[in-house]
């Protein structure tokens, strides 16, 4: 039986979308919903501190568990007594499956519905996950929020490769259920079907039949045109449970959260605020400032003077620009704060909107099909 | 005139050795002595934010004139309302004159006693340096503590080379004062010499004829064995003013620094805790550990239990393991926060023993010749 903790209230849903507030509880605390969950693959959030994270005001974080099953192996995190423990993080944590980054990431030996066989990137081992040890392995990392092992097609991929890969997923989900052993992790499932509305239906209705404590849309941001994200979204949303938390996989533009949250969706992920950082691209006010440009040479006021975080109270765009010209590694870690706390509050601002009825009025840039957000 | 806010008041001598325990006034704080300081090359202690240099109990830290002169430029950190605002750090700060760099960084074009024609490493770019030049730019800079420049002689030199440099440093300190523009920096001089200890008696006795506000002894750790160095500040020390502040240049190991207090010495600095972070390697208890090594895979005790820093409070040894494997840049951070605190804390264990009159006895296996610290 599911640890009580694991309660999504709905506090308020928006008269014009499907948006809402929520609050979902977990045994390391609360997340307040639309909510962006900062990804910390390797058990660490690339540059950042969990202290700096926290400041950056975030709740939940994510891990990886392909990479951590990889490095350093899920056996030395639960001897260092779980994730929140090995990482110091101790509000909320989110393992994915590690079946979208075994589908992206590794060179695949073959695929049954028994499960993946591949060859590690980092030193050739071959390795076998199948739904059993995808949540066995989940199960020792610790997360509160556990993922289902999907299988993930690539993009493009017929009508009937995606409609297998989705069935298949359903039938992994049941094994999923059967292998979880924990009842302090809630296991989510995922809703697959690529870019064909019907499929994400069938899959959406299929997972539900579970009654499951969550569900993610997985299988987007693969390289489809970002326009069909919200479409995707909005063909799973009517389908799953009002009083359920949704979780949109891998996504972290402007716009594509707030079309989806629009459609219902309350949690997303992504590595863009990290990634970006390293390659000296500040987020602000959905656009992207390349702070290695020559315009911030004397700049001295911060990237975004309405911005709370450590990096825009302290420090200029001139001196980021600095940073970034000499390489210094601070420049990615500054960077990184400001585009991560840039995230949460934009998803932040999402929420007091709605609580405030006022969502489609401040968010409409990002809602109409023709904004360049 | 010097800002009366440059004391330095001596607190306790040692009955044993020379060593003493005194506290520097700055413009922008007091320096507890002895100390070491971090060093911030580009305006920037590597991979360490200034709020963690604050929580590692760093008080004065340096930047380098040399590489700020490259890159951003000396006018435009001016513009930014010098140092202590571009690299928001509100501590007391030293910049270096350069001349330590230009000669052993960069490819020399030609020395003469009017100063230093050079190519820049970034850019080829052909550049002069002379005292006057020096002390405009760390004018420019604004840091509390300024240093005159110096010739730098290479180890091994002759003693008519290493006697010319010292000759030329002391000449060249006379053209810095009068270049020295601004009385809220104090102008250090720097003792030259080499490992010839009548030159460095001879350069100590020159610089203390100019009444400087502090001296710092220069040109080692240059490649000289390092049980030179208590010599060569033995040389000096006994020359120099008791009522100055003495600092020696680019030291940082336990055994040279406790060797040198015995000798008289208050500041330091060096590079080696965050170069040494970044190759894996932490600073305990007078030893290194590389923390790559297989042995602390499963090593769940922090790198030190008794030190108070971030790292040591909230992280394992096999965690710092898991993300030097994984090349996490957040692990060189961490290290260099362990490592920056325990230099400043082996610093700060020497003051409390030069109070407490037991230096002698808490330092002993440092202050012997056979030790292997």
């Amino acid at each position: 039986m599911l640890n009580p903790a694991f309660q999504f209230k709905l506090q308020h849903t928006c008269k014009h979308t499907k948006a809402r507030a929520g609050e979902l509880d977990t045994p390391h605390g609360k997340v307040q919903t639309p909510r962006f969950m900062p990804v910390g693959t390797l058990a660490n959030v690339k540059t950042v501190t969990p202290a700096q994270l926290s400041d950056c005001d975030a709740q939940m974080v994510l891990a990886n568990t392909y990479h951590l099953h990889i490095q350093p192996g899920e056996d030395l995190v639960a001897e260092a007594g779980g994730l929140h423990k090995f990482m110091h993080w101790s509000g909320p944590i989110l393992t994915d499956s590690g079946g979208f980054q075994v589908f992206s990431l590794s060179q695949i030996r073959s695929i049954s519905d028994h499960g993946v066989v591949f060859q590690s990137p980092r030193d050739g081992k071959v390795i076998e996950l199948t739904p059993e040890k995808s949540i066995e392995i989940q199960n020792q990392l610790g997360a509160d929020v556990i993922m289902a092992f999907d299988e993930c097609a690539p993009y493009p991929a017929s009508y009937e490769a995606v409609a297998a890969a989705s069935d298949r997923t359903t039938r992994w989900l049941e094994r999923c259920l059967r292998a979880h052993a924990r009842s302090d992790q809630a296991l989510f499932g995922i809703v697959q079907g690529g870019v064909f509305l019907d499929l994400r239906r069938k899959s959406a209705q299929e997972l539900v039949a579970f009654d499951l404590p969550g569900y993610a849309i997985g299988g987007v941001s693969v390289g489809e045109p970002p326009e069909l994200i919200a479409k995707i979204v909005a063909a799973a949303t009517p389908w799953l449970p009002e009083h359920k938390p949704r979780y949109l996989m891998g996504v972290g533009t402007y716009r594509e959260m707030a079309q989806s949250v629009a459609a219902g969706i309350d949690l997303f992920d992504c590595v863009i605020p990290t990634r970006l950082a390293r390659h000296g691209a500040a987020l602000v006010a959905g656009d992207r400032w390349n702070l290695k440009n020559a315009r911030f040479k004397r700049d001295f006021a911060p990237i975004d003077e309405d911005c709370p975080c450590y990096t825009c109270t302290n420090f200029s765009r001139a001196y980021l620009n600095h940073l970034l010209k000499s390489q210094e590694i601070l420049g990615y870690t500054l960077i990184s704060i400001h585009n991560i706390t840039e995230l949460i509050r934009f998803t932040k601002r999402m929420r007091a909107a709605i609580l405030a009825d006022r969502f489609v009025d401040q968010f409409s840039e990002f809602l109409s099909d023709g904004s360049q957000a």
